[in-house]
């Protein structure tokens, strides 16, 4: 059983009706939460006054953004990407809260160069809500940047990458995004499979052991794939299109509006 | 009685509920349009495959693109704005219709400088929507540009403007959107008004003569503002943050929504 077929059954269950509406007709959302969710009847009852929300990751993250403008809910800083879709929606959906929403993805990134610039870049912001999307570079440059890191390298550096997070922000609540690849895309070949989909379950076990929100991308794109060639979502089989950033954004605030504190 | 009631009063009539309901919450949109609206129970009957759409105007459109990435849809050259924003999701609304979505506003623009490029930067995309967003230069650089054009010039090019597009494009399905001014940004002070009212009164015949969409952006912000203060939407009163391009893309998408063949 290849992961996919794992991350089809077990999280297309567990994904919000809200989810499956946005996947299905790529838009939001549920507008308006019952007040008996608490928070006010927030549409995001995890998120509260003066909170930061942190998007971490690697270039589908990263998105070109303005990595000189380090300001929260800036435009630039947020590039055009998933992170700043989501987060524009956050923000006017959000307005009384004064959240601050970062992002500091970094294109090429695998999880030791998270690691090596965390300090400053993560917990140095404090994050209220922190999304990691992290993996494809970590299989990807074993194949085309002579990288030597292994599955386990994988696992291993991101459990110890979650343990110092959680020991100076035992508060925080994370968002794990699933590593996915796309066959059709012009990047992705037959040597990517089936390792790739052994970093994917990686993802998926630190998810469980952590028990944080997981984001199940691959199952996401598939779905998505019914609609459009693959190529629409994601034209090199990794990196959004601006449909596929929409993707992305709705599947995010949805598993967000699904987390309860 | 100023233009701000006026537009209030004629359009907040016309706006449909589910703008409403996204300036209130923030959020879309009309999931699902009826089958009887034709087009196949599409989101945005008035679009069919292959349609073209083009984001026109200055800084707000612009939003600091990349002018270099001319390619339709793209993430760069949308740049990270309204347009990207409202593109993202029309794009994965309807993944069957093929859109091409181009951003071409230049920031400082008014509307002779539209003219100059028009051949270039309009015409020879061949949009079956588009989109217009100017004036708030055309007034604003009488005080700081020395620029010396009047409400009267602004009118009568923007007139001839659409005189030009509709003798190349005779079917295209026109969107103006309203200049709008927040008088607590930092741009924007008391020698603003009333005369920049002028310009808004002059968008609006303008659309109401050529029967095209009119996105009253001015009560859009004025909605929003008693949500959170105006420069949460707008820090200098005319350049939209984050919230503020979620604010003006929703009630694009809501407009093009609203428009039938």
């Amino acid at each position: 059983m290849g992961v996919s077929d794992y991350t089809r059954r077990d999280f297309l269950k567990s994904i919000t009706t809200a989810t499956l509406a946005a996947m299905g007709l790529g838009t939001t959302l549920p507008v308006m939460a019952s007040a008996a969710q608490g928070n006010q009847g927030s549409s995001y009852p995890i998120l509260h006054r003066n909170d930061v929300v942190l998007f971490q990751g690697d270039s589908i993250t990263d998105a070109g953004r303005n990595r000189e403008d380090t300001h929260p809910n800036s435009q630039g800083g947020l590039g055009p990407g998933y992170a700043f879709l989501a987060a524009a929606d956050l923000l006017a959906v959000e307005p009384g809260k004064s959240l601050k929403v970062f992002n500091r993805g970094i294109s090429g990134n695998k999880v030791f160069q998270l690691a090596a610039r965390w300090q400053e870049d993560c917990l140095a912001l404090q994050p209220n809500i922190l999304s990691i999307l992290v993996g494809v570079n970590d299989f990807w440059h074993t194949l085309t940047h002579g990288y030597n890191g292994t599955v386990e390298t994988y696992e291993k550096d991101f459990r110890a990458l979650l343990d110092s997070t959680l020991e100076t922000l035992p508060d925080v609540t994370l968002i794990i995004g699933e590593p996915y690849a796309m066959p059709e895309g012009r990047a992705v070949n037959d040597q990517w499979f089936p390792t790739f989909y052994k970093y994917q379950q990686a993802a998926h076990r630190i998810a469980r052991d952590y028990k944080t929100a997981f984001i199940p991308y691959q199952s996401i794109y598939d779905e998505a794939s019914k609609r459009a060639p693959q190529t629409y979502w994601t034209a090199d089989g990794v990196h959004p299109t601006t449909a596929g950033c929409h993707l992305m954004a709705q599947a995010w605030l949805s598993t967000l509006h699904s987390i309860r504190s």
